[in-house]
């Protein structure tokens, strides 16, 4: 019997420790520093020896840096004889190049999971990736897991009447994500759709759908610089929404997004915390909702050799 | 017939430009930047289909970003139909991580070599590596090039009186690039030897060869916090010495480094420009040699498939 063991690294302590707390264990004993020169230093203090690892680190910002320190561990782990090598990255950074939109540029996507492999993972746990796609860029297991359920139960809490509520995709990439949640809300959906009519013309939006006296749920993967999600709010009030709420798995919330946020006609922001939000991202319009029951069942499956895949929606 | 393409990233700029200058080619065009959200964002301005790439890039500080920009430059290099991908690596991060000093360390210096093949380097050109044991950590060919001859010509230069110098390694681990140096200055050696004769006792500085009434010139392979380097400085004087020189072929130079090079009894601290100093670091005591002649040389051989054999000493 081989003895589980879950090591967080420096990008979402708090997730990792809520995940072990769950799980009724401690987390695992390592330091990760740096050496002077800002080179990582990494020492496991405690033996792994034929145990089933986990380790929780999302690659969010500052990525190089998260990501070099879930190398360098995937790397020390392997050395130190673990059986298994099991990295659970809430927030998969890099997901967005996941093709070659122009000419010439690299998919940093299939890069990650290359070196991800390299190092010596054995397993993937990762939740909302930009594409689902990107899972076939592994070829070790990887588990996809969703936040959409999470999302829809806190919605669901609010007690909506019936037939008040419209889920709203802020593009066309996104009408999958849209239309999972609607049905758990049982509401139908709705389309922002933006056109350029001619080049150097200014976009217009138009909405697929009806949201005329509606509560309006935008539900995205990521938000970033929070362009997209703030001027479609503005759209769908244009066209007679009641009140607009978003939502996103992942919060990366760059640049200009909480000043966006904070100006914009949004009720409320519903997230998660895959990624860990610093002090003055944590304003009153943004609800954080934790991943970490979702993680440390999933965590436990694999742990015991159970099926996953009834996590994945 | 394959056309030469030379790439700079961001670590060092200047080196790369000159190395371009001296080969009579201009840096091929394309923009590292980054998304709103710290993500590296590459593209490659320029057909380079069928092209040997070379790539210069140091991975110094900040180590995690300057490699993560590596790697993303070689996948789409790469991915851009490149006949070779050549990666030219001035200084070589992570290299003292090159082994496990203790349990269950990672070993970072060779997780490096794996993740440059992965990403799809074919061929490598490094400098003065921490230990020449890493190029067997590369399945792909490597070329070690040195910096000993042109540390050596820059005090051949001073025209010091014959019998007059010993070069001085500060510890046993640099005692064969110390006799490569004196091999050239045609000057004997010393060794400076640590000692804790107890532990929690105070390490005791022996010198190991003559050092009475002569200039001493300390040679390392990196200069980090300058610790070694200025203890062992005062060590010779003490032991004798008229004067001390220093010289390495990586100037790090992190923490208290300038502080106790600028205090210390060395008269002067020659680097070279494996690593780009930033203006505060460019102290009067410090002289910077460029290492763009070597590379350009190395780099030309390899692009006209001859041997580089004869630079590597
Ligand atoms: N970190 C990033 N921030 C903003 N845009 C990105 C980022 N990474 C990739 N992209 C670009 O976003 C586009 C993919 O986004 P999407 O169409 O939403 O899948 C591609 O054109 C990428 O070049
Ligand atoms: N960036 C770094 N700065 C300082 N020490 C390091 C660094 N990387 C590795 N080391 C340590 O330096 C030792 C190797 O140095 P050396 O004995 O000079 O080869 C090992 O014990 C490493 O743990």
């Amino acid at each position: 019997d081989s003895k589980l063991k879950i090591f967080s690294l420096n990008s979402n302590y708090p997730l990792a420790q809520e995940i072990a707390e769950l799980m009724g264990v401690e987390l695992g004993k390592c330091s990760v520093k740096h050496f002077s020169d800002g080179e990582v230093q990494i020492n496991i203090e405690e033996s792994i020896r034929g145990c089933d690892v986990f380790i929780v680190q999302s690659t969010s910002h500052p990525v190089n840096e998260h990501l070099m320190e879930l190398l360098i561990m995937i790397d020390a782990v392997k050395r130190a004889s673990a059986r298994t090598v099991n990295v659970v990255i809430p927030y998969y950074g890099y997901a967005r190049q996941d093709r070659k939109a122009k000419a010439r540029e690299p998919i940093t996507a299939k890069l990650v999971a290359n070196l991800l492999e390299t190092a010596g993972a054995t397993r993937v746990i990762v939740l909302d990736l930009h594409a689902p796609q990107i899972q076939g860029f592994f070829d070790i297991l990887i588990d996809h897991l969703m936040a959409v359920p999470l999302l829809s139960d806190y919605f669901k809490s609010k007690n909506f009447a019936e037939d008040e509520v419209v889920v709203v995709s802020p593009d066309h990439g996104g009408v999958t994500r849209a239309r999972k949640m609607a049905e758990r809300l049982k509401a139908p959906i709705a389309i922002i759709d933006k056109r350029r009519p001619k080049p150097n013309v200014a976009e217009v939006m138009n909405i697929v759908g009806n949201v005329e006296g509606k509560i309006c749920i935008l539900i995205d993967d990521i938000i970033d610089t929070a362009g997209t999600i703030t001027i479609g709010a503005n759209a769908l009030l244009e066209n007679g929404a009641k009140e607009v709420y978003a939502c996103c798995s992942h919060p990366v919330l760059s640049g200009p997004a909480i000043e966006r946020i904070q100006n914009s006609v949004i009720k409320e922001l519903v997230v998660t915390n895959t990624i860990k939000l610093p002090e003055e991202k944590m304003i009153s319009k943004i609800t954080q909702l934790s991943v970490a029951p979702l993680m440390a069942e999933a965590i436990s499956r694999i742990y015991e050799n159970k099926s996953v895949s009834t996590l994945f929606d």
